[in-house]
């Protein structure tokens, strides 16, 4: 049965100073749940509606639907919920293969379908800004769909981590090049802005080449793109060559 | 003052049969609003904290926060709510230039997004399924951020509307050919399919070009991409040659 310290303690883990102070974050879904569980990741608690999964009894948690019900951070709730342990993430001293940077991305959902663009695009390492949304918030881990387990995120001073690389790096402006036109480097980090502003003028002056998506409408009043499909199209050209 | 009856009348346009009966859809925020004002699409009641757009006085009615709180789909109310009239929309009779094309897309964010993009790379004409998620949905209004205004959306019998066409057809298949190696024909129409279970197979016979993104990670439960970012891609690759 559920406790309702149990059921505090999850609701909690909806803001990120629970989540840091308790060292936990939550998963939602029997896909993100097995996929985590077969990760590197440590499972805190699982409760679920039956034993579905094969975890050891002291960390199992029989719960019915009413009481995922109280729990979940979703609309409709899943048959479990599991509380993992927040690792300790860091990068490799030099990276020497595509990395991307995101400065201030706020959305939870653009920050899960940059994750698992990463993961399909084999980009091994995401580098946020302290600002950027934390990708253990429960709807980043549910858009992620299980690819939090194979992109490592970690959250830097973007500027010292700039300055500390001896890679290019492309950063993404309505004047940049044409990027169909440009030929990219591998080795390279790609740097996304912020839904409303872009990239910051701090991280701006830290930017070796500036690139673009050119708009095909003639139209003064389109909207740019949204950061995780302009996000796509970029990671689409650097693989395709 | 808003009535009461005003607000049961736009809170029930959440709901597709409402907006068909009364003919009406909801549209928020300023942004939103002035770009449906300046394009032909008709005005039928706005609702403002202020006089901020220049609208005949019977189609204005003052609105104070609470009222606007009521009304609003969204979890932030904006200053301004405006009822347009749905339009009648319909195609050309023959297509001869990329359209769109949308299997049962069913979550009001993509199509939203994919409304977006077919404005940024100039796609007139976006034909839906039946059973693809309404355009004048509140959500779908909102995440178009004004595109709505330069898409054609329509819906219709996608067997039909298909096999009347004398274009190239290419769908999106995981085992489809890669789309970087393929020459993409201008005039053709690309098919998109359901997030869940990707293009019919009452449609999947009418294709003629089985087309796919490749996958850059080595692990076998990467996810595939969200029909919103693989329309990005497939659009950027038609039109960077």
């Amino acid at each position: 049965m559920v406790s309702k310290s149990q059921i505090k303690l999850i609701t909690s883990l909806g803001q990120k100073k629970y989540r840091q102070k308790n060292g936990l974050f939550v998963a939602e879904g029997i896909k993100v749940i097995q996929e985590l569980l077969n990760s590197d990741f440590q499972l805190e608690k699982l409760f679920a509606c039956e034993a579905i999964f094969d975890v050891s009894e002291d960390q199992f948690v029989l719960a019915d639907v009413r009481d995922l019900k109280k729990m979940s951070f979703l609309k409709t709730p899943q048959t479990a919920l599991a509380l993992f342990k927040i690792p300790q993430q860091d990068l490799e001293e030099v990276l020497d293969e595509l990395t991307v940077v995101l400065d201030g991305v706020r959305d939870p959902g653009n920050l899960g379908t940059i994750i698992r663009l990463c993961d399909w695009f084999g980009v091994k390492n995401l580098v946020c800004s302290k600002d950027t949304v934390d990708c253990f918030n429960p709807k980043v881990i549910q858009s992620t769909m299980g690819s939090i387990t194979r992109v490592n995120v970690v959250y830097k001073n973007l500027a010292e981590f700039l300055q500390s690389q001896d890679l290019v790096s492309y950063g993404t402006f309505m004047e940049g090049e044409n990027v169909y036109q440009k030929k990219l480097r591998q080795k390279a980090v790609l740097v996304m802005g912020n839904e409303a502003n872009g990239i910051s003028l701090e991280i701006e002056k830290l930017i070796s080449e500036k690139i673009s998506i050119p708009q095909f409408s003639q139209s003064q009043e389109t909207e740019s793109l949204n950061v995780a499909t302009a996000t796509a199209i970029f990671l689409s050209e650097f693989r395709r060559k």
